[in-house]
């Protein structure tokens, strides 16, 4: 099997490239069939519309966890899939290049300026129309490209998945993916509807974080490795089980780097999410908890797209007196052991469950 | 059959509606399923989501030609499909779905405030929110919005399909959407590199009308509705010879149009194509034949975004002093004669020729 639960040394892993080292293997082998479509795509392509399709290959390796296809993977081997894993490889890859389309639209509609420790595409693909004068707005020229480039892989994504799978597969795996697909929009419209809403919704921010992670990240790539192995009902709500929380964990932990994290480490500026207003569970709390001073100074200063580095430290600051930052990690340790205890239940065969294992406390704890 | 040759009394019908009655049936037909679709998915919807496809609906339902199903159905029956067209519809509907999401996009991409006589969708999505006192940018979460409603609608383009068809259809089918899908976003991109280029490139124009209209407006689905009856590649090869040429005289018919159409027949104002500065084949042919005076003024003018009207006229003007317009209905004349004599060349059921031949009048020679 692609993925081994081997060479931990009984220690907890904390980022995801310690879960498991044979983990690597299905990155590699992922990577590999995403470098493989792109190079088909750019060979048949007209030259002018090679620097797209170069873009996105920058982007693509640029880095990313490729946590979606080795969950894509983990659901196949949880069901006990058999035979070649090649063509759940190939769909698997297709998860990601769906998060790329997700990535690229959404740094857009964010004005987003870093991603993966560089340029955001649509700030590339700007500075590309700039550097060769091109006429016009740069700027627009690069977000109206960064749409085109985003629309591009969601396509690239579908004909992978498409030419992979054998028919049966395909029938079964085809609704996973329309379904969270689906899911995905609803969530981003809803975190859109959010922007503009007082900070504070404890309600709306848990709602958002089940919808645009928890199912998005874990549950469905769960559920489309699982369905082309053709798994049982039972199966995939032992996914769901394990899956919902943990995402919920995943996007808890992020959050948190959002606000604390190291930028070198993360790759997006630590005041990008106070910026933009962001409605976190995390922002929540400390709204909830805030005396009438630090109610006052969030107000003042979370969503102003001018935030200095100085003011960003009086906002954290916040978040410590207020026990949100605690409160957080104290949530992400409570959904971790709920993740941990659906795994005990759920009859996988044990290499996979070992795996899983491993992947919900580097989830948990990771620091990038 | 759905779509009957009847009723055009011999007369050349001048507009699509016009182009057989029985058309009608299969707009009808298609409408249901789109409405059918947007209210199963109204109804699982968390209330904040509704007007998401509120608006999507309204949009869907304000106009529309639905040639591209139109088409699709004609692809089924040249292929002599037979059984059950429901799937068929479906399918087709699925394809207005997806015109539906390159339309939203386009728009936002292009700034447009008007679309089928109406406010464009992130227009509307802006006055939404500025309706209901939502805070922050109302133009910026229109933009933001009008980018997820096209996502949705892609979504449910695919979800569609892929509920509509058989495992045989699916599988016949689907390349040709993968197919159209990337052409289409390569077009859009070869659009987005030509807008800031000199006017008067006749060879990129014509390259973008094939890959933008020809191919994406009646190419693909007559291929798709061919392939759902598991067609020969010679009656693949029978819709190309007949939709290339159909497709190049419609863009042109388009251009002629944007440039001397009546907006209230259109849907859009008359300026556009001159404020955007488009790179169409009617621009450059003038362009190509206009004396020093001629083309100061066309290059003055064309890509001011405060282009007023008299300054159109005068942009107009040349259009019609050099030649160019005329030019353009030559070859648009003789495109149709094109498209009409591959029909002849075909061997397809006799009704779904004439169903085509009729199209083909009511294409090149449409008002609206």
């Amino acid at each position: 099997m692609l993925i081994a639960a081997t060479g931990t040394d009984g220690r907890f892993p904390t980022a995801l490239t310690d879960a498991a080292p044979a983990l690597r293997d299905v990155r590699q082998a992922v990577d590999a069939a995403l470098a493989e479509t792109l190079a088909a795509k750019r060979r048949s392509a007209a030259p002018a519309l090679r620097e797209l399709i170069d873009t996105l290959h920058g982007f693509l390796f640029a880095g990313g966890k490729r946590i979606r296809p080795v969950m894509c993977l983990c659901g196949w081997y949880a069901a006990d899939g058999r035979g070649d894993p090649e063509p759940v490889v190939r769909a698997a890859a297709s998860l990601e290049l769906f998060h790329t389309f997700a990535l690229i639209h959404d740094d857009v509609m964010d004005n987003s300026d870093l991603r993966r420790g560089r340029s955001t595409v649509h700030r590339s693909l700007a500075d590309l129309h700039r550097s060769r004068g091109g006429t016009g707005d740069a700027d627009q020229f690069g977000r109206n490209a960064a749409v085109l480039l985003g629309d591009l892989a969601l396509t690239l994504s579908d004909e992978l998945l498409h030419t992979s799978l054998t028919p049966d597969q395909l029938r079964a795996g085809l609704p996973v993916i329309d379904t969270m697909r689906t899911e995905v929009v609803f969530g981003q419209y809803l975190d859109l509807l959010g922007i503009g809403r007082p900070i504070g919704d404890l309600a709306h921010a848990l709602e958002l974080i089940r919808f645009k992670t928890a199912k998005y990240t874990v549950e469905r790539p769960l559920h489309l490795g699982g369905a082309l192995a053709g798994c049982s009902p039972a199966v995939a709500d032992a996914c769901t089980a394990y899956a919902l929380p943990l995402g919920e964990a995943f996007q808890l932990r992020d959050d948190l780097l959002g606000a604390f994290g190291d930028p070198t480490a993360t790759g997006k500026p630590a005041v990008d999410d106070f910026r933009e207003g962001k409605c976190t569970v995390l922002m929540a709390l400390a709204v909830a908890r805030a005396d009438q001073g630090q109610l006052r100074l969030l107000r003042s200063l979370v969503g102003r797209p001018d935030l200095t580095e100085e003011q960003a430290d009086a906002v954290r600051a916040v978040l410590e007196a207020t026990g949100a930052r605690h409160a957080v990690e104290r949530m992400i340790a409570r959904r971790c052991r709920r993740a941990l205890a659906a795994l005990d239940r759920a009859s996988f065969p044990r290499a996979a469950t070992a795996v899983l294992r491993q992947l919900a406390y580097a989830l948990s704890a990771r620091t990038s």
